[in-house]
């Protein structure tokens, strides 16, 4: 038995509240080395008493990676408190007790030692991490508000170009703003999205209005806060959930304390409010977005974004009251957070404190492109922006850089990174401001971008459209994936379209097995054939697809209820190459 | 290569800021499979534009236990921020990446993916895991009120006792009380202690305190505010720190909000603030702190303990207001939780903020018997009563239950559950007010103790002697183990009380290197003898013991400084069984 490849953290997600009393319990031992696992549990109390220490409850092997087989167990005990270890056995035939101290023999005067045991002492609903009902029933849809609709032109900025009349350059403006939102709220209720993630929408220099100025106005180039109001009503009536994006990690060099700073150097009020190596302020210019010798702290070498000083406690109270000021005053339903990974912990769990204080099942999605459990045990953040999720999926269905077992290593290898409550509402973007286009990294090749999509709507977590790609907007990296949205009908992919409102029906109508279900890999096949299948108290959801080059067939015995490339026989499919059906 | 064996956890006590911008970084792998690690770091903005990725820097192989080699670095960046991933060569010759999505074949298409690494994306001081350096230097002394000393009769409980005049029984009464404290403290000064730790003192209808009725009251049995005010103040003159037991898990079911519960149920404004299953509340007798069908939630199966609802705001506020009342008016220096454990994380992270915000470097002391990982990120204890630790030095020691080889794998493990900075103010008890005392514990035997508490005082993590230990008291399980304090200087054993002084006054000599100089196991022997030395920046202090049944002989051109059962003779020292030498 491979011993030291056996792994358990307890009060992580290893060892967690789910809901009502309910402990979920993970082990993870190396792949294929392990024939059964037992959980031994019972009250911390009666271990001299009762006689549960010999008796263990069967544990399931649930995903595997590429290094490891993960068990998982659900259990709860009476007094809300529970002492646990597991009993495993090899495929080796040996037993062995694992728990607390280690590894040893499975014998007696180990398993009757109370100090051997995993505790969680105590069930606590306060420490629980909790995923709001709404998130999981959400399907998202991201704007980057210069680029979707220009609703007034009074409140176009200075040399605004007229819309789509070219490829965007870092610094172009095409006027769009808040009202051309409003305006093209039916296109979103059509599609049947329900919640809008808004790039920053605060007075900043930039299109992108990452660099804030003054994050208690609205840009005027997007409107004003009565149009902000009315926007956040209009959402609501439609039962779309609104999420705005919070750069708290740095500000705009053109900001009144930046400038403060710049004039006073050590002596300006604000000279604490960022990281100042040195005084005056300075650097050398190193092209676009770049510099040297930054006298200060920066995001990334961006001599525009100063970071700002989090833990100092003014800097604190001021974006604190601004992160409660937009839910009390405008009611949003969640915060996006900026280079969130950046900025301390102490601040988040203030930021998530503050939030809670003044509404209930607020979301938090922090931007962290990398492994995540620090910020996601339940105390900071809800969820964040999946990349490195939806990557896996990526990686072998777009740019076959990896085997399609490596993506069902990663994509498992993620899901046990969280509890099972937190990977519920992960946010899967495929695309974003901040990357390629879905359609331009498939080469422009709409039955793969649906089967990509496909794919990942079969996901737990919650999906998230980049504007645009819905009607077949493609583009590289930043600024080309930040075009202008397209209104006229006779140049938006109607047939994409249509096939986007059935994607998000499908995860509507199946909501619940998608977000709690149980991940069964079915198939996962060396010739492209993939079968997913998601189970929840008798339902069953799957997608089949092909991510090969040949035909293949597959009987179901389920009903087919999106597909693409997929002739039907009776019960027999047949997916064609960068095919897939969804299957009930 | 067994790969599986590898375990790395960013943001956790294998990757963190340790001062100064210094990241202590570790890798665990599987014990005496790898011949080198190295490890690739960089500035995660320039890893396109710099090439560090190739580069790596050796790291130490450090800690090993059963399983486990354990790999360590300190690193720092200019910009505050870190990308790293780790080269990992085995024995057998292959060699290895190791980063955020796990491993890989050692190529340059991995290690030029930024995200195939591990992130520490900015050394944040506020979320750094603090070691005031006063907890470093503290030799404790545990206090429990009622058996210390009597120095004030008239303040004597009815039914008092005369002062030891038999072996305790749970409900006896002797009359020790704060005065008492006062008038010994010459005692402590002379015997070096610096900090006292003292089992509850608020207003409690037991002897133990630990079912108070009033937090904001001193036990009238053992005094009153203005004694406590001069105890603390005397103490401080003396340079000895003072700790609280703080028991906010539960209280008492004579205190008035209990009992009006008991009398107005569900219509009580109190009853939210327990954990009630069932109005009215009840239980059925089952003999002495034990009950059946306790329709509340308790401490253990306790019935006169009902468990606080430490998630109520109301209780929250009220037991924070405790907790910086005794601070603010009397400058307590530490709060030791009693059953912290049991207690929810979100009202942990307040009380540290709550002390934190009334004293500078506070030291927060948890209750908690196994893994602390939970309570010891920084945001919540300082340390917890490091029983882990300990047990493992007695099973082999004392209990001769496990080989050499296993205590030191324990020991191991253990430092390396925390930070070093965690590490070097844990609190390591050998006994307490909840175990048999140590001398019962090694049957008598004052050598055995001796060796016992030279090796427990050459470990990182401070110190603590349980009252009355360091005149060889005795005392099997509690209530035993509570007996008064011996006085007469003709029964007490003069001999250890000066052991006890030397051994304190080596600890303090030799504090910087005991507190945070590596550990080196320079011999481990089945044959019982044991060198542990502890070296720092060229300081080096070792203990040599001999746990076997024959003498051994060691050489050394370092100085002994104290011992016992040990021969010298030049460099040569004999070292009897049960003998040991601090060398320097």
């Amino acid at each position: 038995m491979n011993t030291p490849a056996i792994y358990h953290r307890p009060d992580s997600e290893f060892a967690y509240l789910y809901k009502d009393n309910l402990m979920h319990i993970r082990l993870r031992t190396a792949r294929g080395d392990i024939k059964e696992v037992g959980l031994l549990h019972g009250d911390p109390y009666t271990l001299d008493t009762d006689h549960w220490q010999d008796q263990p409850t069967p544990m399931k092997r649930y995903l595997t990676t590429d290094l490891y087989d993960f068990w998982t167990i659900e259990v709860t005990e009476p007094f809300k408190r529970i002492s646990y270890a597991f009993k495993v056995t090899g495929n080796d035939g040996i037993t062995i007790f694992y728990g607390d101290h280690g590894v040893f023999s499975f014998e007696k005067s180990v398993y009757d030692s109370p100090d051997n045991y995993f505790r969680l002492p105590y069930f606590h609903e306060v420490d629980r991490f909790k995923a709001p009902e709404w998130v999981k029933k959400t399907v998202w849809y991201q704007i980057f508000p210069e680029r979707f609709a220009n609703g007034d032109k009074s409140n176009d900025p200075e040399n605004t170009l007229p819309w789509g009349s070219k490829t965007p350059s870092a610094t172009d403006f095409f006027g769009g703003d808040l009202q051309g939102v409003i305006d093209h709220l039916d296109h979103l209720t059509d599609l049947g999205v329900n919640g809008i993630y808004f790039c920053p929408i605060f007075k900043a220099k930039s299109n992108h209005k990452y660099d804030t100025i003054d994050y208690m106005e609205i840009d005027p180039a997007f409107g004003d806060k009565a149009t902000f109001k009315k926007l956040v009503q209009e959402c609501h009536k439609r039962g779309i959930k609104v999420m705005l994006d919070a750069v708290f990690n740095h500000m705009g060099d053109s900001s009144s304390q930046w400038l403060d700073v710049v004039k006073n150097g050590k002596n300006s009020k604000y000279a604490d409010w960022f990281h100042i190596n040195k005084f005056p302020v300075s650097y050398e210019d190193d092209g676009f977005d770049q510099a040297k010798n930054i006298s200060y702290d920066t995001f990334a070498f961006t001599p525009h974004m100063p970071k700002l000083n989090t833990a100092n406690p003014e800097v604190k109270e001021y974006l604190l009251k601004i992160a409660k000021y937009w839910i009390e005053e405008f009611d949003i339903d969640a915060w996006r957070l900026d280079v969130a990974n950046e900025v301390d912990h102490e601040f988040w769990r203030d930021f998530r404190r503050a939030c809670d204080s003044v509404k209930k099942d607020f979301y938090i999605l922090g931007e962290v492109w990398h492994s995540s459990q620090a910020w996601l045990q339940g105390d900071q953040f809800s969820a964040v922006m999946n990349y490195a999720y939806t990557d896996s999926i990526s990686k072998y269905l777009i740019k076959k850089q990896i085997p399609i077992e490596k993506m069902v290593s990663d994509i498992n290898d993620q899901l046990m990174l969280y509890r099972d409550q937190t990977d519920q509402i992960q946010f899967n973007v495929l695309d974003s401001h901040d990357t390629a286009r879905l359609l331009t990294e498939t080469n422009d090749d709409k039955d793969l971008m649906k089967q990509v999509l496909a794919f990942t709507y079969l996901q737990p977590g919650v999906p998230c459209i980049y504007y645009g790609d819905e009607i077949g907007m493609d583009g590289g990296n930043d600024p080309e994936c930040r075009k202008c949205m397209v209104w006229d009908k006779s140049q938006q992919d109607l047939n994409l379209y249509d096939f986007f409102k059935h994607l998000i029906a499908f995860r509507k109508d199946n909501q619940k097995v998608l977000s709690e279900g149980e991940m069964v890999w079915e198939k996962v096949c060396d010739d492209g054939l993939l079968i997913l299948s998601r189970k929840l108290n008798g339902t069953e959801v799957k997608v089949i697809l092909n991510a090969g080059d040949t035909p293949k067939q597959v009987t179901t015995n389920q009903s087919v209820v999106l597909s693409n490339l997929v002739t039907e026989n009776n019960h027999e499919l047949t997916v064609d190459p960068k095919g897939f059906a969804l299957v009930k």
